[in-house]
């Protein structure tokens, strides 16, 4: 099954399934409801991560064109986005990077980075240079502390794609990666058993039409049960809570009216446009220190 | 005005109003209510920051002895803490730090890490040094956005301590400061009127009670407002967000049995013990990489 987050017609943010090209409403969200929990935060707690499926009458539901919702970020709340800093070996390489997630562990991007597909990324600096990560994702379904990499699947509500924007420079990960509209994610939730066989997996990242990000998931450094289970030994992660895989070689560079495309097997296409409307002079001097990546952006490698 | 997150007799989560050694229960949070906010967030949103003080007749509302709660985290669960890296010099000396705060930027710790005063600081690993980091934090009061300097007063609820526990080596700093129980804070929300001119608070931390950390608040190399502003221009900050101001000089290894105290005039006194009972051999390899403090616990400097 997949899910997503959209905004009603009449204005108010609901969950819903997606059963061909209609959505089916599986709970509103009232206006003036400050309860302060998103309408899939609360529909995954309910079900103690387990989503109504087909086998509930989703299909018996009455439904309407996706065509016609405005989607909401997959999850609108997470207490946390997690992320892994060096996860492909190829990436590893074009960073010049001598540490990967195994000495790095992992770091946070802001939960009021997320946006939607469809919207835009607002770099905010005239200055320093901003590139584009594609990666895969991984939303929590119920509360999880200290799970073994076997039992990590019953923890996990499902897939979506990610797009890490990134400042370059010696400014912490946390602040490079976490301005306002850094973590675009969807287009929706896709369960495990849609998804498949994660090594069956490709991950594809494409600026203005241009592939430059192409990899194989099997690729990963720490598979998603390994990093699961490093994340939980390391914090408690709640229902909605977003940990993203980290991203393969390609990144590169994006500027003013950029598009960004981020596409991956089974679970589908997320979009964005760059825009550098409100860009300001950077006030940290971060510049000349950190991770350094390819002074331009290179040719995508053979599969 | 002092405030308090507690919990009841009954068991349930409550905020309150402290006048004199009585609570004054200003809302309590039922069993069942899974509708996401605490208590305290959800009194700031219904006040738009301004919580209500004496003249709101708390002095009239039944009250009992604060010594019969069990106190939790000023803010048990805050969407982001914010936490300022190296933001005295004294400890940037100390770490043979290069950079400060104006290269750095800000790093996020996760809100899971959030424990109450008395309670117990848990190391993960046997394998690993970890320090305590005594701090003036505070939280946000209402949403704030590409916050001014000059109107930064307005944004904060008040001020508390915290105890930004850290894990020495490689890692990102997300990860060596997120672990469950590594932010200690509290013991009480006070608000900026209470607190007066912050040039003239002293924050000292002690480890079983010898002085480690003996500062002046004034020392901070961006105060108060100049972080708040900072902050507010690369991420949108709610109602309940902690901002966690940065340690000074001082800083030492802590471990098993530890006891450790944070104190700021006009604040309060937040405490600690640290326990290694669970810890196991560290799973990251990041050890010999990463900022390098102090050998020895050193001297406190003369104030």
């Amino acid at each position: 099954m997949k899910y997503l987050s959209f905004r009603t017609r009449a204005g108010n943010e609901s969950v819903g399934a997606l059963v061909g090209d209609r959505v089916m409403d599986l709970g509103t969200r009232l206006p003036g409801d400050t309860s302060g929990l998103s309408a899939l935060r609360r529909l995954l707690l309910e079900h103690d991560g387990n989503l109504p499926g087909a086998a509930d009458d989703l299909l018996g539901l009455p439904g309407f064109p996706v065509s016609e919702v405005e989607l909401l970020p997959v999850v609108t709340d997470p207490t946390k986005v997690v992320a892994a800093p060096v996860n492909y070996f190829d990436h590893k390489a074009e960073m010049n990077e001598d540490a990967h997630i195994d000495a790095l562990g992992v770091f946070l991007k802001a939960p009021s980075s997320v946006i939607a597909t469809g919207q835009t990324v607002k770099l905010p600096y005239v200055d320093r240079r901003f590139d584009q990560e594609g990666e895969l994702a991984f939303v929590i379904g119920r509360t999880a502390r200290n799970i073994s990499a076997d039992d990590a699947a019953s923890y996990i509500a499902g897939y979506t794609c990610l797009l890490d924007m990134t400042m370059r420079g010696g400014e912490d990960r946390s602040t490079r990666k976490s301005f306002d509209t850094f973590s675009p994610v969807g287009p929706y939730l896709v369960t495990p058993d849609e998804v498949g066989s994660l090594s069956d997996l490709r991950l594809q990242t494409w600026v203005n039409g241009e592939l430059r990000q192409d990899a194989d998931i099997s690729d990963l450094i720490w598979g998603v049960p390994a990093l699961l289970e490093y994340v939980s030994s390391v914090m408690t992660l709640n229902a909605g809570d977003i940990v993203t895989t980290g991203t393969p070689a390609g990144v590169g560079q994006v500027g003013d009216g950029d598009s960004i495309a981020v596409e991956i097997t089974s679970i589908g296409r997320l979009e964005a446009t760059v825009s550098a409307q409100d860009a300001v002079k950077c006030p940290t001097l971060g510049a000349n220190r950190g991770p350094k990546p390819p002074a331009e952006v290179t040719a995508v490698r053979q599969r």
